[in-house]
């Protein structure tokens, strides 16, 4: 279930149901008591009844980040005109960035790669000056997958500097999973 | 004043002023009571101080779905740079479909035909999972338009099965009005 | 420091603090107090923990303009990926038009030359109907800047007849600074 191309390995994962107050709590509990770095969402994008995880979302969040999701969407849209449905939200709650993927593989990877480019700076900036962006060897940059549907898509625990510094992906090609 | 082109018919239609408030009433009417699957609103999403069709809509959704206005304003700024002052919404209240178009027909013809490729789709989905998808050759999908300063550019009731299973439409050309 | 090539003069300008209620309390000064048209601040629009103005003007707008700042980003983005972490914000407080833009010059410029086609528009919606807008010739379209980092990019006070009626730049090429 590892990402096998990408220097990574599980920190947490979770499988929970669409209920918007199961959501909100586990975002909260990842963000603030774990510190995570980074919680990828899989599924509940939509706008069927049960799709509630940009509500969670924007409910836990500090601040959105409207572009990254408007990137996830314009390379989506590409190829599907339902892409302009998907509400997939992305933004921080303190320090910790929250990003929401559509729950079927391929968008999970269409949607991921559009944003690649972008997260490692983005991490770097969350973090805080200059200074603070000195991240130790021991530092890993974590993912977390809170999926939909009892089927994760998703799972990235990455080493932050070896992500940061030597990326192993290209930011031209999608990175398989 | 009807479509002829789409096989519609109006279910509901009303011209009122540009008053929050109104229009608020009016979209929770529409949307709780009378139980229409999409309202269309024409007119009061510019940048003057009597345009307030998009604060009236955000008040009274649930969701947004900020695709469907981010696919029309980049529709609209291929034309004209003035496109980038339209604040369209477009979200859910409880299964309402709620679209804000412009005020002029060449904007909503050129808006409403950039969504039209995801309506239908969105329209299924908002109405719950797979099994509850399955509309009664009775059942209709209804359009509702409330339109601004008195002048109504679009009226759309259309038949749910023939428009979601047999599009009349092309998805490539605008529908004609 | 002053904007040459632009028919601008200095009607306000201050540099403050990256201080969320700073920011928000000074918005609100220039807009309701002195009533300028325009606000232009820039920096403070990243994601790191100091990055706060855009959530200062989301608090204090009336109504958003997601359209403009959708096009300063989509600018961006063709020039690098980093752009899509921008949260800058457009909105409206009454009848001024607040611009967040980045801190860097280059980026100050790329944005500002995406939205500078709309903006005279947008000021002339603003300030009301056809009959509202007849301007006189005193009348000026003020412009202020409230930079981050106690460094300041921008600084604009246009003439609002000559800038709306005789645009001296071309909206083609960007303004230099």
């Amino acid at each position: 279930r590892l990402v096998a191309d990408i220097p990574a390995e599980v920190k947490a994962y979770e499988v929970i149901p669409d209920e918007k107050y199961l959501i909100k709590d586990k975002l909260i509990e990842y963000a603030d008591d774990l510190g995570l770095d980074v919680i990828i969402t899989t599924g509940g994008t939509g706008v069927s009844p049960r799709d509630v995880t940009p509500d969670a979302t924007l409910e836990v969040i500090d601040k959105e980040i409207p572009g990254m999701a408007e990137v996830m969407r314009s390379e989506s849209l590409k190829k599907t005109p339902r892409a302009m449905i998907s509400r997939a939200v992305v933004g921080l709650r303190g320090r910790t960035l929250i990003i929401n993927l559509p729950g079927s593989p391929k968008g999970v990877r269409e949607n991921l790669s559009a944003i690649l480019p972008a997260i490692s700076h983005a991490v770097e900036k969350i973090k805080g000056d200059p200074s603070e962006c000195a991240v130790t060897e021991n530092e890993k940059c974590k993912f977390l997958c809170i999926p939909k549907n009892l089927v994760c898509l998703l799972l990235l625990l990455l080493h932050c500097n070896t992500w940061i510094h030597k990326p192993p992906w290209s930011f031209v090609s999608p990175p398989r999973f």
